[in-house]
């Protein structure tokens, strides 16, 4: 099945008329890209994508205005936020409308223990608001805190910064409501509540545009950033599985990362990282400081950092800025041949497994571990770095991981499914039939759409014949 | 080896001239008490325990002069906070002096995430005044939340109320500092933090007194009241085993209770609850409530009663006032021949147990779980409830819980190493030897301290030799 789209942008412009539009194709193609180039294969196939238009809209009517046009010319639409994804979620496959969201970034209203903002508001405003407010702050946010979209964040995102403590965003109580624009001739507001959440979560803005977002608040400290380090990798695993496991002690971030890539990549910090070391990345809430330095003292561990008592910790990009995909960034800039995978190494058998893939692999996979709850465990998922020789090698390097018991959400697709369980997801599928019966809202993203007999098991990627073709 | 204190009560208590004293029998005995009658062993044990005086200071330096003086003169001291314990943690076995620490009950000092108050300090009213403060509250309280001082709760408690989330008082980092009195000569003042703490937690003050105590404070919240009822016992077990684990989900407590005792025994809520119900007490975040109605909606669980939409809610006594020990005092409360133990289910084959256990025993042990974080892993506390015959029976009850993989901590014990772990605690035993060098602190609660032979191995109940006579 082939999907093309035909459309008269100058008719589509006219019903645009009063807001604000941008057609200067070196402005629309840097609003039409993400951080896709992170993957060595997507950098190959998203590298010219490009929209026709920017629309910018600056409230929820302008949104239906916008989407209501789109519809009756047949105009693909594809969101975004802060432009932060790996995947090129944000990214115009089949060009059309980019529906930038950026201006529509108020926080609301804030209440204890949750706030109501526009889809674009920035993550680290919110906190910002919310902390000045009442001394609340997100349970979650992405390492692109400072940049990233709440909307895009909870339509691209899936955990993050405060994982280790509430699981990932599309566990139940991470979200609580979402206010969503369909893509029809009459387009309807929905409020979305309750597992209802799940249509549009973690869609890339597929089957709904999300006008308004309503988060859980918990309490906010000033949270130190530490760095553990240890002689031995398998240490640190050990040593962050143990004080993710410490219910008593309130950490906000646990990542594992190998020699020698904190001393290497680490820049900024380099001085404080001896060559050798493997280090734990943490945010400690400032009361727990001495409970957990006696914990980390019983483990062996060197504190090489502690952000309290550095004596001028003001250049440092703060912690949160060296995990997550933070870690696989600030490789990348030193060494631009590294790339990376996600996988999740479950418990109870999570040492063992990782314990195999450093065996197999050695220093061409750098360990990389994000812990985090999963299912009530603390589960380390990997965000493994890679130093990448071939696309062929790559993907054999995923499939000894699954092989090993090592299930990969794969980064170096753009789909819903390849990147995440491999499977159609009848829940969103069935929610864009209803809020976008013509296909319009960000092509080829979701196979089960494009391509309803696509078959996951033959281990195939899929390739949207929709994709605009190279220059 | 006996031990007996011979001591001049009169010179005594001219050392402790100007200090409040009480000597009227009545309100000696009434100060030497605990709620000890749960179980009908301890019953037969405890009942005629007295001491001989109460002396309430109310500084720290009237408690080292009181100390002072006893050490002098030879008198056995036993600290006492609310008397809510229920192992005669507070109860004089050989007479001598009550320690009542009620009138130093001071919040003395509230920062972010943590607060600092006198001994005596009355959970309910710490909250209170954290909550006025700046929206902060304790992370676990007992069920006797009211009427519950915070040194007693650290001395002789181990978790309770708050427990699914941070675990126990023994975690690390769940309690940050203690300032402690020793009993010497010339008492010294410690400041103990980190592992250190561990020398006097849950020692039930036989090995120095606490002055003044730090805890961890969370976001407060106006908990929302729910009951949940399922006409299948293990159906309620396993929706708290899931909701313990929905990582996004805010709860401060979830506990599953069989039926009949939620409809035969919770008689102000009786009219909410069927007969055949079991239910599911739980403490839910005001901004969790959807998310949590739509997950029990999913679980098929009958929301029978919350507090948010309940009709006049006044009169009922507050969840947590159903859950922990106070289950057992509202099922003694109307049938005195209920007792009930303390067990562990640990996973991951914690429900097959609680299978094993209830086919076992039937109505005889009506389950009664109170689910908690242990070491990271969401843990079915069982504190069943006993229909109790003859104390052999028990004992035999608890025999075959072992033998079944679930451990029991024996509430039918005064002293701490057979209602704990059934082992020497070094720690604080080492502790001991320093700071209560003639052993006159709460004596014979500590085993490894009166007789260094005792065989734990050999299922013996111990016999404290200097256990006042009865009469």
């Amino acid at each position: 099945m082939t999907r093309t789209f035909a459309f008269d942008l100058d008719a589509f412009r006219k019903d645009l008329d009063g807001i604000a539009i941008e057609d200067n194709p070196a402005l629309v193609k840097q609003k039409s890209r993400d951080f896709f180039w992170y993957s060595p294969i997507l950098k190959g196939q998203l590298e010219h994508v490009t929209g026709d238009l920017v629309a910018t809209p600056k409230d929820e009517a302008e949104v239906i205005r916008i989407l209501k046009a789109a519809f009756a010319h047949d105009v693909p639409v594809t969101p975004r936020g802060g432009g932060t994804g790996n995947y090129g979620q944000a990214m115009p496959l089949s060009r059309g409308l980019i529906l930038n969201l950026a201006e529509m970034n108020k926080v609301k209203a804030i209440h204890p223990g949750r706030v109501i903002c526009e889809p674009g508001a920035i993550i680290a405003q919110i906190d910002k608001e919310t902390r000045a407010h009442s001394g609340q702050e997100l349970r979650l946010h992405p390492s692109t805190y400072a940049t990233a979209s709440i909307a895009g964040y909870v339509a691209g995102g899936s955990g993050g910064v405060g994982s280790i403590r509430w699981g990932g965003l599309r566990d139940i109580g991470n979200v609580l409501r979402l206010r969503v624009v369909t893509m029809e001739a009459e387009p309807r507001i929905l409020e979305l509540t309750g597992w209802e959440l799940h249509k549009v979560m973690h869609a890339y803005g597929t089957n709904g545009i999300i006008t308004e977002v309503e988060m859980p608040l918990t309490a906010a400290y000033d949270w130190v950033d530490v760095l553990v380090g240890f002689d031995q990798w398998m240490d640190t695993v050990r040593y962050c599985d143990a004080l993710g496991n410490a219910d008593g002690l309130l950490l906000k971030e646990i990542a594992a990362i190998a020699a020698p890539v904190p001393h290497t990549y680490f820049l900024r910090h380099q001085k404080f990282i001896p060559e050798g070391k493997s280090v734990a990345v943490l945010m400690v809430a400032p009361h727990a400081m001495d409970a957990f330095l006696a914990f980390t003292a019983r483990a062996k561990g060197e504190v090489l950092f502690r952000a309290d008592t550095a004596a001028d910790p003001k250049g440092l990009p703060p912690a949160y800025e060296l995990a997550w995909n933070h870690t696989t960034l600030r490789a990348l800039r030193v060494d631009p041949s590294i790339t990376y995978i996600q996988t999740m190494f479950a418990p109870p058998t999570h040492i063992e497994k990782i314990e195999t893939i450093t065996r197999l692999f050695g220093d061409e996979v750098p360990g990389h571990l994000e812990f985090v709850r999963f299912d009530g465990k603390i589960t380390p998922m990997g965000l493994s770095l890679i130093r990448h020789t071939t696309n062929e090698r790559l993907e054999e390097i995923m499939r000894l991981h699954e092989e090993n018991g090592c299930p990969i959400f794969n980064p170096h697709r753009y789909t819903l499914e390849e990147g995440g369980m491999k499977q159609t997801d009848l829940v969103q599928l069935d929610f864009k039939r209803e809020a976008d019966p013509k296909g319009l809202l960000n092509p080829g993203k979701m196979i089960a759409w494009e391509d309803p007999s696509f078959d996951f098991a033959a281990q195939k990627t899929y390739l949207f014949p929709g994709l605009q073709q190279t220059g």
